[in-house]
């Protein structure tokens, strides 16, 4: 199941200013996988470290045990994956299904505590991406309590598509039932908005995909508060 | 502003497994200080690794740069704190107000950094409890998602009492606005929820405190959803 990648994420990881030696060691112990469409990963089953979407799009699901799963984030091509998987802490609760075709490049948590311990420097970047990962994932929860639904679905729609922009794709496989465990509304009203921006010109919805026609629309579509809000996420360094 | 504590935060750490000589390090690097009420703690700006409230309450709040400011958590003394401030990276938007006079032991990023090079274990440690903390955190965002207004209301309040009974204690200095950030709902709706408890004799509003007359009967108030995240939440590991 796991093999040796295509040095996409040795490559990602020394524009971030890692050094040469660091990158030697990370691209032999470089694991690929992929996963298709439906299937799910879970990063500390895996006991996965730090992974990077090299292809394809995930959805990542925090489970309660109670059964009840509740979406957080969309991952796109060349983001990073972070994962609480210890050995004695592997935290179970969260996963990754694939929306479509996806390749990841990842990396064992053992080969990161070993360059956490040994490389200068290694340490502080890991820690502070994972910081950074969590914040934005937190970060997208509160503006749900922030913002109005309809804010929120609008700019969740409007960080999907500038995302799959950047990719020179203008659609995304995603359904209707998908997307409202992400925005954290409810099908009905899910459904009626979609409907709404068809309507207008703005998408097509393709019943297990979305398309997108008109960006600028789309993005006119946000109210002050979320406008605000899409400029400053669009702002952050990642 | 910052001088040695009493030993609390070592002894802490003792008690979750560390070796003698990493506590003997901890100890000689601990740092102390107090809140009076209404005061802010910005961990980053400290760059603060790990933190212990010894005393007093804490709510965590998280700004967006547009000064829109929402609150998360709630931390009781004996509970951990952790940030994520490194130097290049440090995260200025989260930050801890003091509900009433709060002690505080801590640790620099740095002390952290090098017992995570140099002691066994102790990275590992660190990386997992750090992760349990964002998880809790976002564990408690999407309960407003999944819980209705009034059970996300009545489960807060519950966790808030059980907390505090754990200290022997009964009251919380806390305001319907402060409890209404932590929550997400409206100040209307808080209010209303909170008189509602008041009439039953579940609480006393001394309006800047709230009394727990009746731990039973606000448990009673759980719904049937509410009620299994609640049992689930106390279950855990801490």
């Amino acid at each position: 199941m796991s093999y040796r990648g295509n040095g996409i994420l040795p490559a990602r990881l020394r524009s971030v200013g890692l050094d040469a030696g660091v990158i030697r060691t990370l691209a032999q112990h470089t694991h690929h996988i992929t996963l298709a469409k439906g299937q799910t990963l879970c990063p500390a089953c895996e006991n996965m470290g730090l992974a990077l979407v090299c292809q394809g799009t995930l959805i990542r699901q925090v489970g309660f045990h109670d059964g009840t799963v509740s979406s957080t984030e969309l991952l796109f091509s060349d983001q990073f994956l972070f994962s609480g998987g210890t050995t004695s802490g592997a935290d179970h609760n969260v996963c990754f299904r694939a929306l479509e075709f996806t390749e990841i490049e990842w990396l064992g948590m053992d080969i990161i505590y070993q360059l956490c311990r040994e490389n200068n420097g290694f340490l502080e970047r890991y820690l502070e991406k994972k910081h950074r990962y969590s914040r934005m994932v937190e970060d997208h929860l509160l503006l749900r309590t922030i913002l109005s639904k309809k804010e929120h679905l609008m700019i969740t729609l409007a960080m999907i598509f500038s995302a799959k922009l950047r990719r020179n794709e203008n659609a995304i496989k995603i359904t209707i039932e998908e997307l409202c465990t992400v925005t954290g509304s409810t099908r009905q009203y899910c459904s009626k908005v979609i409907t709404e921006l068809c309507q207008n010109g703005i998408l097509i919805n393709h019943y297990g995909s979305l398309e997108l026609l008109d960006y600028s629309a789309l993005k006119a579509q946000l109210g002050s508060d979320a406008r605000r809000h899409y400029e400053l996420f669009r702002a952050k360094p990642v």
